[in-house]
């Protein structure tokens, strides 16, 4: 196939997407250049939205199923409101793979005749707009997954009967919770990147500083939720891939433990790969729509459609115990403990990265909570192992996945593609190497105890996301962050705190931080100024309901300190 | 390496467990050949015993716990009469490799002073003692798994300082929970046979008839037990080693999912390899016995100790659930539902198998239960991916490990020495399969709702354990009764039936089943004549609870239909 084939096939994709927002909805000028406007969330898209439009689409999921579950938001106002805005978004920063808000709205009406009928929800999640990254099987709609070879296919697979016919355990999950879906979004060909790009949409911008990436690979996700064109929706993470984009777009993203929800169905890259397993997990602005999603997709019993998801309801005690701890700690108790690592040994953190986690240290000291510092089992030996993993087969699915049409890998993927596979003898060792490394880092965990007082080892670490907050484009090449949580298969979050402040985020501040790797020093404030800053906050694995808790708990109360800076 | 010195090494480890047996514990007079004297359990062993002796050793996990925890029977007393028992068991059918009496007496006389001084016990297996298979590190002790090569090793690595210091995590919690540990039995070198052979002891015979094979891998733990040496104990299963030595004994044994209880630390044959997990199961002559060991290990929280442990504490809600159902089905209504599969579409199975099977039907159906008849995704299919597995590294690890001495291993071992190594993309292909087969697995379970009339799907499935019996040396060759299970990763127990009866179980009774795959019609009836005869009972992953629930409960009921019959 020659190179003008696969050009033309990824530009007709892209043209495709576009014709499929109604023309009502379509830009009739140009959007500024970013070097003139960077930001185009808030005041910019709103231009172009209804009142009711912009009080529908900036309410929070929690609030929006509130008012749908009581009939007093309709499903089919909701969801047009939402699909409206998407469609703007995509047209500021390319944040869209598959747009089908015809059916959307259909299934919108199905379910406002339902409610008419009966009077009660369909389920917790009535006529919640929910997005998916481009892995997620829909019927009636294509899966891309950033390959210009899977246009028109099935994974690649030509005149497959599943094209078109198939749904990933997930969505037909969120159809009997209520969920609307409407649109699939953008992601890296191969997944394996931190920005997203591909051969189809091209690039996909941070929209609150379209000079930066919005992250990868759920970019599309953060991208579209930044610019509220979804007010809540599902990634995947086997590195980051959830964390990085909610982080790069001030959002909450969370990155279960495996085995909670569902990924049976949905495509992947070198599935099957058994080391680190890639996981699903919701993104959304507030905390509390985190929690709404994985509590409703646990209700489905994924258990008993997934062989991989674990018999591991939805623990409402632990919710209940976390609350208490909670409550007696704003009484004045010292019932709390975090540990802090500013630092991994590996990559220094740029200015705004480095003032991010100090607010969140001046937060958890306002509120009474033991501060531990974090020594853990050395970080750069979970950064070598992850590597290894990722690079595991060689290249060889990847390289697969873009010959199917003969197009060019994006620089960014970041797993190598040296065509040397491991051996079962290599992986086993490496698997191993894995457990020692978990083991130890659940004994360093665990070791906390002692210096807590509360009894307990820290309730969670707070750490960063990456060494920068939203990247500029090819600069994102340290994984080790968000990775060494996938190694441990721990539950982490991604809690949004401020944004990158030329005035104060100066080079010289962390002056001190010698990148002994060189991994990276390439802070510059100009370019950075305005991008989101959010930090991970990481808890022992499938500690999902505690980890919640307590984000929506200190998410709030961080967000007070950010703004007494500003 | 020469032969002689390989040999020489084996017969003095052999000769040094025997010498830790005590002078006053040695057989003075010899055994009666096999061919004279098959059984050696029941009257023939009691001969060496005190009535006293036998009281204890003939008392159950849950009975003997009962005794020590209120102090009328002390920790020294039951440890020395099970120390007896066992150095006599290892004498009649060689199935120990580590006998540590001395430390095990030391332990109870310590445990036996703490209940003196605080009225109260250590733990729930106080006083307990719990025998384990030979991958287990136990400070002071060797562990040798077989291998000639790592005699005064450290897993085959000489001059390592865990040797004899280092405690699997398994072994530091039955501690704390009052178990005494006492001895290590017997495994196949590469843990990968349904019999028990090494260079060390050599074979370890069935001892209720000892033309025949006690099982394996954790086969020393089945003739122990058998000859009550033993009152608890765990194996670990990859393929069925704890079930087809619990069957092959007519014992109860049980495989848990992964991840239930912890493997840290524990030795295992390529270790690492991730596509089908090795667990640990505790083995016991009664079905409570296995309840009270899990349950007590659960007690511990391996999930903090174990980074493949799942939190999932044991749940009592799920055994008053089964109990509720139980009481119902005995007060006459139809509540819970069973499968049976006598055949698996691969290896037809022998008289005492097929008759082992209509008891349990006759029991079910007695009882009132719905029963079943299973047509599950075809067997086959699991055959083959179970074989793929066995075979990733090409021998690669059990190759190295014979290497270490130059020993020769036994053709018993049923995985591959083919030199060829899979690829990482060969391995995730291979786990896609996997899955694959695991989903339709659990869809076709799920679908069994719609004829169960219980509104729930099967509640268990009975199966058999193998094609035959305790096995003729050198013919168990099939693993797919058991192996299906690991690949599924569900559930499973082996519960102990009748005894092959050359009278009743004549090869014509079932001559109508056409061994197709000639896998195996070799049934002689005279030999096989006072074998064991155990079913395997499924229950879907992580369904332990519920399991051990029903298994108590049917399994009771099972040995009273069996005696009627006799």
């Amino acid at each position: 196939m020659s190179d003008t084939s696969w050009e033309l096939k990824g530009e007709a994709k892209r043209l495709a997407i576009l014709n499929a927002i109604p023309e009502k909805w379509r830009l009739k000028s140009p959007v500024p250049p970013a070097t003139e406007l960077r930001d185009v969330t808030g005041d910019y898209i709103q231009q172009y939205l209804t009142e009711r439009e912009i009080e529908i689409t900036e309410t929070d999921a929690v609030d929006i199923v509130n008012e749908t579950s009581i009939g007093r938001w309709s499903a089919v106002e909701v969801t047009e409101a939402f699909c409206h805005r998407a469609a703007l978004a995509h047209q500021l920063v390319g944040c869209l793979h598959e747009v089908f808000f015809e059916a959307a709205i259909e299934d919108a009406k199905q379910q406002d005749e339902y409610f008419a009928k009966h009077n009660t929800p369909i389920g917790p999640l009535h006529g919640l707009p929910v997005s998916l990254k481009d892995q997620f099987h829909v019927k009636g709609v294509e899966t891309t997954m950033g390959y210009v070879g899977w246009i028109n296919t099935f994974q690649g697979q030509p005149n497959d009967p599943r094209s078109g016919t198939e749904e990933s355990e997930l969505v037909r999950e969120l159809r009997n919770l209520g969920a609307v879906l409407y649109c699939k979004t953008s992601v890296p060909a191969t997944l394996m990147s931190g920005e997203t790009i591909n051969n189809i949409i091209g690039y996909t911008w941070n929209p609150k500083n379209r000079l930066l990436s919005c992250g990868g690979s759920s970019g599309g996700e953060g991208a579209l939720m930044a610019l509220r064109g979804s007010p809540a929706g599902f990634g995947t993470d086997i590195g980051g891939s959830v964390r990085i984009p909610a982080g790069f777009n001030f959002l909450y993203g969370l990155r279960p433990s495996a085995g909670r929800i569902p990924y049976q169905g949905a495509a992947n890259s070198i599935d099957g790969q058994g080391s680190i397993l890639s996981v699903i997990g919701p993104i959304a602005p507030t905390a509390r729509s985190l929690t709404l999603l994985f509590k409703a997709v646990l209700s489905e019993k994924p258990w008993l459609y997934d062989p991989l998801a674990l018999e591991l309801p939805w623990r409402d005690e632990v919710v209940q115990e976390t609350r208490a701890l909670i409550e007696k700690a704003r009484g004045g108790a010292s019932t709390l403990a975090f540990g802090i690592m500013k630092y991994d040994g590996v990559a220094p953190v740029h200015p705004p990265i480095a003032r991010g986690l100090r607010i969140v240290e001046k937060t958890l000291r306002r509120l009474g909570h033991r501060v531990i510092e974090w020594k853990p089992p050395a970080h750069a030996i979970a950064v070598e192992l992850v590597g290894k993993v990722f690079d595991m087969d060689g290249g060889a699915d990847m390289k697969y996945h873009f010959s199917l049409s003969g197009e060019s890998p994006a620089p960014q993927v970041i797993s190598a593609d040296n065509g040397t596979e491991m051996t079962a003898s290599e992986i086993a060792t490496l698997n191993v190497a894995k457990r020692q490394y978990q083991k130890q880092y659940m004994d360093y965990w665990h070791s906390t105890a002692e210096v807590t007082g509360t009894g307990r080892p820290v309730d969670g670490l707070f750490c960063p996301l990456a060494p920068h907050a939203a990247v500029i484009p090819s600069e994102y090449n340290y994984v080790g962050y968000t990775g060494f949580v996938n190694l441990l298969d721990y539950t982490s979050l991604a809690v949004p705190v401020t944004f990158a402040n030329k005035k104060v985020d100066v080079k010289s501040a962390d002056g001190s931080v010698i990148d002994s790797e060189n991994i990276q020093w390439d802070y510059d404030a100009d370019t950075y100024d305005g991008a989101p800053v959010g930090v991970q906050f990481v808890g022992r694995r499938l500690q999902e309901e505690k980890m919640l808790t307590l984000a929506e708990y200190l998410g709030e109360e961080i967000a007070l300190d950010a703004k007494e800076r500003d």
